[in-house]
């Protein structure tokens, strides 16, 4: 049955895998002074939106290993449960947690690098299937520029990993240095659900009270940096960057690039470095991935969606696994998709953007 | 040509008309005590969006009344330059400015009620096709319902007014009474667009660096209000309850409710209190207006917006006068609406909701 599914299905690249640290995973990276600071004083980060207490790790409840290990935290697991009888040609991982996003700037670059390095050791070089973002600390752009180049080389790295929670709107200067490397480095960035602003409220009128809102207003930090990244002209200044919005939806960019064209319209004299529409530079630098994909009450709607977006070429298919909120390839759709456009949107886009060959 | 286009649109409601304060307009209806305030200390707030140098009172460079009034600040040059040529049957004014917000509630309190009698006493008795909202110190919901009560008789007032930078969340326990006191007196509350939410940045991720940021991000403002209306259950507390969303835009609420649809089926325990979708309480108690109108690429993609909406009953025409993002009548829609939505949109919707005769 579920041979038959992906038999049907042809290749799926999953823009959207969490690996997961487990307990001790980094001790071997981490040099002695900063093992001992996180014995000492562990990790200090601004809190984001908190998983409910019923979902420990944000996991499925079936995706906790038999070994112990953390949902994501157990390779062999996940081949198991979701690369071998999902039929994933390749997947991306995302890992999340407190690398990046430690007030501690030396600590974070320090825990990114040993981030990275368990990657490389117990992911890529272990399963051909993955690739892995590079985690930076990506509050302290010099900082962060130091991982990417010491780790753009290898090749199952093939993006900088941030966090859509950052404390300032992305396309602001503070940032900057982080785009250049990437450019140079020929690595796309990859904005991913989640972070915690360093205390900015999550919604433009404070703190909502249920997860289920912090959940749903999450996309509203894609937004505002899409309207930041395009209006601080950062596409002008490194034409060759590449942005992917992960975990974010797609239904809402339609609306938001007619709003943002409407105003500049009127407004362009105060973003003069812009030299084309906004949604121009949305449409040539900007990917996302589905999940959690949105679910038009009428499901034909969203083939409309689609084509209000310009077409499907900036779409690529995602589960979250192991996350509770998991998409599933074969139910993710809940329409029929044109097959030129379900091939691009389930490997043709990734492979391209990401390399895949 | 003005003649000819007003004939052939029939009628129009405009639901969001400007007037202005002009300088010592509230002193008539200030006590002693608050007018001596009011020279010494001023207005104390959280300034919002700040308004561009370029565009003084956010106005349209023709909208500067002779008379030296603000612009909005005199009912016969709006007569003349607005309400005929547009063949406007009903306008709503919505009258912004620091009375609602100020951080003294008490002064709030009494600007409000000022603002409130200068609006009957200036606009409402002065010109039958004009309606307002009431003006409430919306942060401290019991002395807003004074103002409510103590207006809602007067047959020009058709609404309560909120502002949609909120220092929290509007579904939150703290506004709950002001819309026992809009139910009870048959009140829609509006929301519109601006508001300082007493220094909470507008973006998830801290304040952005333009005003075309600023003025595009405050849909996620709305956004995030009509989420937590729906998931505190304000409208299963408040069944009569309507909620009209002024200068937000509508294009992005169709995708708002599947990605809220989506996941409350999968985290309904958090919100047991919720006995139908998310999306069944937007269509059944939210009204949007439609300036800034959304302007796709292809004109024709509206109609589908309107579909994904689930029709056009709860859209209605608004124009913004007298400021700078005015959408004229006649052409704010660049596609053809059928005749039932076209009056529906720019009449219908409006009169039925604000039961305008």
């Amino acid at each position: 049955m579920v041979a038959t599914a992906r038999k049907n299905r042809g290749p799926v690249v999953d823009c959207d895998i969490h690996n997961a640290v487990w307990p001790g995973a980094l001790d071997p990276y981490l040099a002695k002074r900063w093992r001992r600071h996180g014995q000492l004083f562990g990790s200090r980060t601004h809190p984001g939106s908190l998983y409910p207490k019923g979902s420990p790790a944000a996991a499925r409840h079936d995706a906790w290993p038999p070994s112990g290990r953390p949902p994501g935290g157990d390779l062999e697991f996940m081949r198991k449960q979701h690369l071998d009888p999902e039929g994933i040609e390749y997947g991306i991982l995302n890992c999340l947690g407190p690398a990046g996003t430690q007030l501690n700037a030396e600590y974070s670059s320090a825990l990114c690098r040993a981030v990275n390095e368990w990657q490389i050791a117990e992911w890529l070089e272990k399963e051909p299937r993955l690739r892995a973002g590079v985690a930076v600390p990506y509050e302290d752009a010099e900082l962060a520029v130091k991982e990417i180049d010491r780790f753009a080389d290898h090749p199952g790295f093939v993006q900088v990993l941030l966090i859509v929670r950052t404390a300032e709107p992305l396309g602001r200067r503070k940032y900057w240095k982080i785009y250049e490397a990437a450019e140079r480095n020929n690595l796309p960035v990859g904005i991913h659900f989640g972070g915690g602003a360093r205390g900015v409220p999550i919604t433009a009128s404070g703190w909502p009270s249920y997860y289920i809102e912090d959940h749903t207003d999450m996309a509203q930090a894609f937004q505002a940096h899409v309207v930041s990244l395009v209006c601080e002209g950062v596409f002008e200044r490194f034409p060759g960057l590449r942005v992917v919005l992960i975990e974010g939806g797609f239904a809402w960019l339609p609306s938001l690039m007619w709003r943002l064209d409407k105003h500049w319209k009127r407004l362009k004299e105060e973003v003069p470095h812009l030299k084309r529409r906004p949604s121009d530079y949305i449409r040539e630098h900007m990917w996302v991935t589905t999940q959690p994909i949105e679910e038009p009450h009428n499901p034909r709607h969203l083939l409309q969606v689609l084509d209000h977006l310009g077409g499907s070429d900036r779409v690529m298919f995602s589960t979250d696994y192991p996350h509770w909120d998991y998409d599933d390839p074969d139910r993710a759709f809940r329409v029929r998709l044109p097959e030129e456009d379900r091939r691009r949107i389930f490997a043709g886009n990734a492979k391209a953007l990401y390399g895949l060959r």
